[in-house]
């Protein structure tokens, strides 16, 4: 008895699969358990299943049977996915010429090493010549992968296929100015004070787990575990874990965390198993796995509702401390000010990233040298947020991912918001009494939306079409700025 | 510039020891942190790693690597003990054909459902059948890789390479009358009753962890977690993990449970990295490690200078309860009565394993058939024990060993104290004050002498060798009985 050609590759896959989630718990298990002293191992176990993974993803079998499968008579949906996302990897895997991929890989590990050190003395022409190096090689990489396009559309792709820096610039452009018209009417806005009583962590971490299941994470197929920087992870088709942390004097920028991963681990668990595997069921993009953990953390979970909700279940944890909703809902809803990225609230927060767009494009086009980043950043800083950075580790240095070769990322952050607001919009369309539902923990209803809509779609549509099945038609910058406005503006 | 053998057999040793620690963490990870809808998925990411280490435990490049270093002109101690470990474990691998392993595993998985299902029903008849299977495919297995030898001798070098059936039955037979007489002589003394005050279970595992860094456990390259059943794990080689498992009003036992792992894994944690990897740095043999695990567990860590010097350390922890070292030694070095091998004291214990070695021994000679076990088991147990077991459960069942296939593994148990016996021998013949020093908490001279005698040697020797090297020609018979006499028969 032959395989079908389609069987054979949907073995591929979940083997591919098995090895990727065997990383994910190396990787969980590297920042939530594991002692100091084997760092060196645990790089070499990574390496060796990264080799594996790359030997099998880019063997000659694979591309043989991406084409058969594209050739037959009658192709499934599903078959059309898996052929149209595997023909994308694959040919980045093969694409690039060993000697090439080995360049990028010591440039951005010296890249990252450069970018600590140049942190440390707050300077970036200490970190210059290594972003010269990962920006020359990321156009090399793009030429080799596809020299008729865009640089940078193809360096999108590995974040966000089926958007382009057309799209973002439209997008972008019209979303700035909004932004800046409402920062402006916000800051003039005074509320009360941040949220800053003493909680007892492990507390915190009870009350979050009740938040969980409330939400409607499977407990059985999940953790919640405690780690430096909060993340999720994949460690199974069955096992999305979420490692969060918690300040004893913030209790809710922890909240925040465990509901940003809360949302990325939902989309996890709620995408189908299926033949094709990752092929075809899997999160669309980087963006719009962003947009899960985007929805739960803010648009729900700093939502007036979200926090009357949340009143009595923080009373059982905290017997003896005040929770009133309405005060905590105003002052988590407020313009911050400064110059750094993750710490800056919903408004503020897309003017950072549509900054960084700007200069890595620029830089991709070779409009700007990177002599003339530092300075194009604190014009832009200036611009959009009023402040220029105190120096450069405030400024340019304050984010690792150019350091480690990842252009085209940056925008993934918005775009999960623009697409987070249109959902949202959407869902109060269905439910125009949704603030009511949430007071009541009513969340399955929530969930259910993105279930059906979003995640058992898996990776079947790129996230366009996905979204304008699931959300219709939508003005994503005209959502986005709706939302943020009565968020940020009224009272 | 082409690899020498040596180095591209030490590659792929490499190779596989990152394959086996990638297992280990899967397996880790499974007990300690796993959530329970995962169980499926994990099976399928193990076998993936054991079908990948099979492939390469048994490539036609590696046998020849094997062989191309045995005829190196003038090979080092470490090549010579490469080249022995691995023909044996490549000729286990090869020699095996497919369908009889298929076969094995299919039986051994059956095997382990009809034992959960006959303990259940306490009935050995449910379980007879895939005893005869297992019995039989072992058989084949041992005629398969040798046919010219014992089929035990064969078996037994899955664990215990270098010891064979006429070793076991000479030191086992003298050992069997020995220890007959210390119980009888042990039953007559009364002691104190056992320590079974409540103890608070977090401050419990903060009393483990003071009492492993006093021992010499390295934290930066382990972790101490709890699990249903205590066990240590090798995640990597500076990655040696320990399982335990307290009771809340039996501290004792917890404790003996995280001793017992603490000998296992300073054991691994003491082997030296070096070129050959595992095929030359790795434990002798499961008696040897066994040996490890029991000298920490009983001879010092139920010894009075261990227990005299634990006195102020659980006052720190538990400042409320008392705790009377000379009673805690008494109560806890005391004969037990009952047919249950892991509820068995030191003593006992042995009688146990030495019971069934001989129906192993019987049923691969075929002297006994499956259906006389229960009543071999029943007259074995009371001539040992004095204890009839009350039904097949409590008999036969008791254990998991022979359901699973592994026949030769209970011999190492009872390896292991004779070894343990003679080195502790060796060690007070060295340090005749040994009981001053354990008072002191001084632990590091007993580390530092099994980590020069013992571990950093690795696999370079067998079992007896290294044994011979590293205490004298000893007679451990006569260690251990010595020893037991001393602690059972002596107040």
């Amino acid at each position: 008895m032959t395989m079908s050609v389609w069987d054979e590759l949907s073995q591929r896959i979940t083997d591919l699969d098995t090895l990727s989630s065997i990383g994910g718990l190396l990787g969980w298990d590297q920042q939530v358990m594991m002692p100091s002293g084997s760092a060196g191992g645990r790089a070499q176990q990574r390496e060796f299943i990264g080799r594996l993974y790359h030997e099998q993803a880019t063997s000659t079998r694979l591309g043989e049977l991406i084409e058969a499968v594209a050739a037959l008579p009658h192709p499934t949906l599903e078959q059309q996915a898996a052929v149209r996302n595997l023909r994308r990897t694959y040919r980045r895997a093969t694409c690039v010429p060993p000697k090439l991929a080995s360049r990028m890989a010591q440039a951005n590990a010296s890249g990252v090493a450069a970018w600590v050190e140049a942190k440390k003395e707050r300077q970036f022409r200490l970190f210059a010549e290594s972003l010269q190096t990962n920006v020359d090689l990321a156009r090399e990489r793009a030429q080799a992968i596809d020299s008729s396009r865009h640089p940078y559309n193809v360096l999108l792709e590995d974040y966000d296929p089926g958007t382009t820096v057309e799209d973002l610039r439209r997008m972008f452009g019209a979303l700035q100015e909004g932004l800046a018209e409402i920062r402006q009417q916000a800051l003039a806005r005074k509320g009360p004070s941040p949220f800053t009583e003493y909680c007892d962590p492990a507390k915190q971490l009870a009350l979050h787990h009740d938040v969980m299941r409330a939400v409607g994470y499977d407990t059985t197929r999940g953790v919640l575990n405690e780690s430096e920087h909060p993340f999720s992870c994949r460690v199974g088709s069955q096992d999305v874990r979420i490692a969060t942390h918690v300040h004893a004097q913030d209790l809710l920028s922890g909240l925040a965390a465990t509901m940003h991963e809360l949302g990325h681990a939902l989309y996890e668990q709620g995408l189908p198993e299926g033949q094709g595997g990752s092929a075809v069921y899997s999160a669309t993009s980087t963006g719009m796995h962003e947009s899960q953990s985007r929805l739960w953390e803010n648009m729900i979970g700093r939502s007036r509702g979200f926090y009357q909700w949340l009143q009595p279940v923080f009373a059982q944890h905290f017997p003896d401390q005040a929770f009133d909703p309405e005060n905590v809902y105003r002052s988590s809803n407020r313009i911050t000010s400064g110059s750094i990225r993750i710490f800056a609230e919903e408004v503020s927060y897309n003017l950072h990233i549509i900054l960084r767009f700007e200069i890595e494009v620029a830089l991709l086009e070779r409009r700007i040298t990177v002599e003339e980043v530092p300075g194009e950043w604190a014009r832009l800083s200036e611009q959009f947020l009023g402040v220029r950075p105190k120096d450069d580790a405030e400024g340019v240095l304050q984010d690792a991912h150019w350091a480690g070769g990842a252009f085209g990322y940056f925008p993934s952050y918005t775009l999960g918001n623009l697409y987070a607001a249109s959902i949202f919009a959407q869902l109060r369309e269905c439910y125009p009494d949704l603030d009511r539902h949430l007071e009541k923990g009513n969340f399955s209803i929530i969930l259910n939306f993105l279930r059906e809509r979003i995640h058992r779609q898996g990776h079947l549509f790129e996230t366009p079409e996905l979204l304008e099945k699931s959300v219709g038609h939508r003005d994503h910058v005209h959502d986005l700025l709706d939302y943020l406005r009565e968020r940020y503006t009224t009272v």
